[in-house]
Order: structure tokens, then C-alpha cells, then sequence
């Protein structure tokens, strides 16, 4: 996939910006808070209708604005150009593609195959099991639209069960509601289980194998699956929990509990990785969505990186772009402060690529 | 005060570790993996008697040992040699001042003044106001051992106030013992409500004369003090809240409730400041804790820099280092990745430092 024109208004710190990209590497850079890492999310908004940072649109206007929009043309492998449009104004959000608008925005998800790297991603690591699972969650609705369909059934479930645990002061009068809910968690959940299961080890071994080349072959790392499922039926588990969800009010078992544990040397990353060796896993994991989002959709991905060279040793970002300069990477945008290391990486690297170099006010250059 | 000797066993991925420092700048370089930030931890442990990054002691003890000993000869202004030794067995940690074994460990606090500045000090714009709470309680404690005190008995009597309000039925039972625990909220918190209210508006010109100097003037910031004491007494507060304390079982007005936020363009800094700019606003407000804390304690503190220079552009590297080249400031130790930058930086700055320069065994050489 390809972004040749982006159009942003009233987009966090951008007023109005239009940019005609390169349909290879793409290098944003400039001095703090010019609005780099905003750029890259305008575009991240195109393919997932939201913003990477912020849940909370109002945060995304301009100040003193009172609506956004953002527009852009790509075009696909098979040179179809694609058109989205997407704007928001008196809390109301339009999605349309090819000027055709969504009626759910939930239909757009994997239109725009998109990987993002920026250095929130850290959270996945040092953050709860809530963000790995949204994380996933987020990655395999890119790839599968049942997978989506299957969770906001489950969360809707989940919530009415929960509810009723909350308010039923006698179950008995509500033990046929409750087995309908029941039998929806193991159907919805069962299917969930097995995606994610299927998804981590269909990955493992490309997250080891960037990790391999990123770190010379110096560390170990893993990926586990953590879930109630592994051992038991989604049935049996909530039949045996009956008792503990009554008293606790809500549903204590299920996938809305899974966790993945990433771990270096047996031991979770976390406790055991430098912050270099965190990052590099970091962009191991992606780099492998990458791959199976690629094998997916029969479509090269839009990578966009966000400071991606920081915290690294040189070795490992000279290894990072020599993977970026394969065959299997199609257009890629970069955020860098620094003109002359981003110069100086590309130039070993033998990458050409488009600058777009700001400066202090908001204006900028091109150059290649 | 300077650390002229350091000397590590087991503690992180330091097996053992011998280091004689420079008086001025220490930069420790080398590639993801070899201990940078877990060698700066070590220092951070000698004056806290705790590790920055890490609250489980177990994580702290190198992979299949059972201790870890941190030992630091330290020299003050009055050139006093300061011999501080620290070792962690068997769950036990035992804090050694001069050969002399401490009784409490929080008699340790502000022996040893030390400033850190580290990436993941960005949970202090991006956390909870929890963080940012024990950010403020363990500078001013660092300060004023007074403060410490206050907190600690705060504390025992707001986990008392919860477990009553949790465990009687029928209060009235209790209202002696409620009043008396209400009496003793109101002196201590009011202490350190006075005393955070004091500390804001102290040091709040010297954040922003730091971050005017980083930025070039280019952007406004603030710090602001919440607190529901500003309007109102702690008795009363307590008196008013009782029966919504009763229903809810805890504790619900305070100042555990307190809050401090960070501010650009008069909105909070983790909507509208890049990462370079919030990046920008920590290193401020640290500088401004440092120079508070050479004040209070006469003696310059030591600055640890994990990573300072990631995420801002060369404008503000420059500018920092203009202001770290200054007399106020004494031994400082930095961590970086790569040499070519940091000498860089260094010669622009026109700094003499000696080079601690790791391979990726974890072997290194000296250089000046």
C-alpha cells in the first residue's frame, strides 16, 4: 500500500498541511514539537479511523479549532487508487472511502494495512495484560474481520453477564439467562482462544529471527501465551467459577483475563532487558505483524517509524535497516530529529530516500 | 559531593564491577545490554537505599546469585570521605554509613544528594497523579527529614481511618477513635499539604527559566498544585465527607488525593506537548529539584543522565549542555550508545570528561 498525498486540517499542532510522498522511504525531520510524530498519526488515523495517542478526540483539534479533517489518496498493488477521507465535527465522526461513507467505522479495519513502532510502545511491555491483549486484539482484527465480529460480541456478553451477577440478589430466578450468556462466552471466547494461540505461534519464530539478526545473536527471547483456556474448557470454567463470580459480582474467568509474557533468558523482559534490548524486541514483534499482516492481505504494509533509532547501539540500527532494505518492506516513514544521523544511517545503509526537513516554525523543505 | 569509588557485586547484570570516577563528567558508552542504566542504579541505590527502577529487591540480584553488595566512597565539600555500603541477602538489606550500621534506613535519606534523570520518567506526565505524588514526597524528603515523618505517620493513620470505616458496622461505636485519627489527618496532612504548596511555588521560576533556556523561549509551561486544602480545612473536609466515608469505606478527601499538573499553553503537557518538548519539561523540572536541593543541602547533589539526549533535537541537547557546563553543577554521569555522539556533543560544548567505553562483552577501557 501506498500513501502518495496526505491533506491534513486542524489535525493536533498541523493547520493545514498536504504532503506528496515518496513511495519508498519517507524521513520527517526536525527540531521538537514541530509536529512530526502528529504527522505519522494522521496517517495512522486513515487506516485505523483513530488516533495511536489519544482515545479522546477532542485532543486531537487543533486549539481553538473545532473540528479536523484528513485526507488521503493511496493507491494498492494492484495501482487502484483508494481515497479516504476522514473528519470530525460537533463530536461526530464521517469515515468514507472512495467518497462512499461507512455506515459502521468497524467495516474500514484492514482496508489500509498499517504497522506502527513508536516509543509508547514500551507499554506493552512494562504496562498490564489489558494492553497486550488490546494490542492483539487491535493486530488480528487488522487481519481477520470474524476475529472482530467475535470480541465485540464476547465484550457485549461479558458486560450484560456481569450486569445481571451485579443485580440478581436471587440467581436462581435468572440461571436460564445466565446459561444463554454462558453458552455465547464459550462460543465467542472459545474462538478467540484459539486465534490468539494460533497467532502466537504462528509468529514466534519471525519475532526470534529479527530479534536474532537486530542482537547478533546475543539474547534469547519468547513469547508466551497465558491463558485460563490452555487447560480447560470456556464450560467448564465458568461452571466451576459459578460460586466465585456470585460473590465477586462479575466474571472472573475467561480470555478478558489472557496475558502474553515476553520474556528474555526465561524471564519476563521487563525484569531481565535493558531498555535497547526492550526496544529491539519491541520492534521484533512488530516487524513480525508485519510479515503475517503482509502474508494476509497480499499487501506490503505502510511502516510507519516514530524515533525508532533511540536507545539503540549503531550495530543494531545498521541491522534494523539492513531488514528495512529487503524486498519485503514497501513504503516506510521515519521521524528523526537529527538531519545528520538520519543522513549518516541511510547513506551506510545505501537507502535513498525523501526528506522532508522542518524547521523551528512549522515550515519546511523537500530534498533527496 | 563526588563519588570517587565504586565497586558492584551482583547486582543487575553487574558481576563485578570496579570503578574510579572523574571529579566532573563520567560518560559510560556502549552498545544495548551492558549494564549503562544498571551501573547509574547503583549509585541511585547508595543514596536511597533503593533502586529506581525496580521496587522487588529479587529483581535487583544478578540471575542465579542469592545477594548483592553496592559499595561507594564518597568525598563532600568539606573533602569528608563518606564510605556507603549496601547489601541485599537471604531478604534481608543491611545499610552501612562509614562501617556503622543504620537502624532505619530512612535515617539514610539526603546523606548523599543525587538527582536522576531517566526515560522513564515520562510516567510523570503520562501516569497517574499517584506518581507524580511520590515523585514530589521522596524529593521533599530528600530535603527535610521532617517531611518524611509527616508522611509516614499520615499514612499509618489513613490506613487505620480505612480499616475502621471498613470493619465497624455501626460507627458510632467508634467515633472516639475516629475523631482521634481525624486529629492527627488534619496536623500531619496539613503539614505537607503547606509544605508541597510551598515546594510548588518555589521552585516553579526555575523550571521555567530551565525550560526557556532548553527551548529558546519557544514555548510556555507550568506547574500547578492541586488540592482540595487549598479551599477548604482538613478538619472540615473530613467532617463533611463522613457519611459518603462510611458508605464508601475509605478515606475519600486528603491530600493522598493531591495532584500536581504539568502544563503547556495553559493545557495539560501530555495533550499538547511532543515527546521532545515533555522530554524537555522533566529535564526542567529536575534541574529545578537540583538546584533546590544545593541550596537546602549546601552541597552539590550528583546528577545521573540516562539517555538524556534521546528525542531532542540538537538545539536542546546544545542548550542543556550549556546549562549543565555551569558552576552550579558538580559530578555528573552520563549513559549514551554511541561515542561518536556524545563526543560530539562534548567537544561542541567544549567539556573534558572521562569515557567509560563498553564492549559487547561487557569488558571496557578508559579514555579521557
Amino acid at each position: 500500500m501506498i500513501l502518495k498525498f496526505l491533506s491534513i486540517i486542524n489535525f493536533k499542532n498541523h493547520e493545514n498541511t498536504s504532503l506528496k510522498f515518496d513511495e519508498n522511504i519517507n524521513c520527517i525531520v526536525g527540531p521538537n514539537g514541530v509536529g512530526k510524530t502528529n504527522l505519522l498519526d494522521s496517517i495512522h488515523y486513515l487506516s485505523f479511523s483513530k488516533s495511536y495517542f489519544n482515545s479522546i478526540e477532542s485532543f486531537n483539534i487543533k486549539e481553538k479549532e473545532n473540528y479536523f479533517m484528513i485526507k488521503g489518496e493511496f493507491f494498492n498493488q494492484e495501482k487502484q487508487e483508494l481515497d479516504i477521507n476522514c473528519s470530525y465535527t460537533n463530536k461526530k465522526k464521517v469515515l468514507k472511502f472512495n467518497n462512499k461513507k461507512y455506515d459502521k467505522l468497524s467495516n474500514h479495519i484492514g482496508k489500509i494495512p498499517l504497522i506502527i513502532i513508536t516509543p509508547i510502545d514500551s507499554n506493552l511491555i512494562n504496562g498490564s495484560g489489558e494492553i497486550r491483549r488490546k494490542f492483539i486484539d487491535k493486530f488480528l482484527s487488522q487481519i481477520d474481520s470474524s476475529y472482530l465480529e467475535s470480541l465485540l460480541f464476547y465484550n457485549k456478553t461479558l458486560n450484560q453477564r456481569n450486569a445481571l451477577l451485579k443485580n440478581s440478589h436471587n440467581t436462581n430466578d435468572y440461571i436460564d439467562l445466565l446459561n444463554t450468556y454462558d453458552d455465547s462466552l464459550a462460543e465467542f471466547g472459545t474462538q478467540i482462544f484459539n486465534k490468539r494461540r494460533d497467532y502466537i505461534s504462528s509468529i514466534i519464530k519471525t519475532v526470534k529471527k529479527y530479534y536474532n539478526i537486530i542482537s547478533n545473536d546475543r539474547e534469547d527471547i519468547d513469547v508466551e501465551y497465558y491463558s485460563e483456556l490452555q487447560n480447560n474448557s470456556f464450560k467448564n470454567l465458568l461452571k466451576e467459577n459459578l460460586q466465585k463470580d456470585l460473590v465477586l459480582q462479575f466474571t472472573s474467568s475467561g480470555i478478558h483475563r489472557d496475558d502474553f509474557i515476553f520474556k528474555m533468558k526465561e524471564t519476563n523482559i521487563k525484569k531481565t532487558g535493558s531498555q535497547g534490548q526492550q526496544k529491539s524486541f519491541l520492534i521484533s514483534l512488530k516487524l513480525a505483524n508485519f510479515d503475517l499482516l503482509y502474508t494476509k492481505t497480499n499487501e506490503k504494509p505502510i511502516l510507519l517509524l516514530d524515533d525508532v533509532f533511540d536507545k539503540l547501539d549503531d550495530n543494531r540500527v545498521e541491522q534494523i535497516m539492513t531488514i528495512l532494505n529487503s524486498d519485503n518492506f514497501g513504503q516506510i516513514f521515519i521521524t528523526d530529529t537529527s538531519f545528520n544521523r538520519i543522513n549518516s544511517v541511510m547513506s551506510t545503509a545505501k537507502i535513498s530516500c525523501k526528506y522532508f526537513l522542518y524547521n523551528f516554525n512549522g515550515t519546511y523543505h523537500e530534498k533527496t
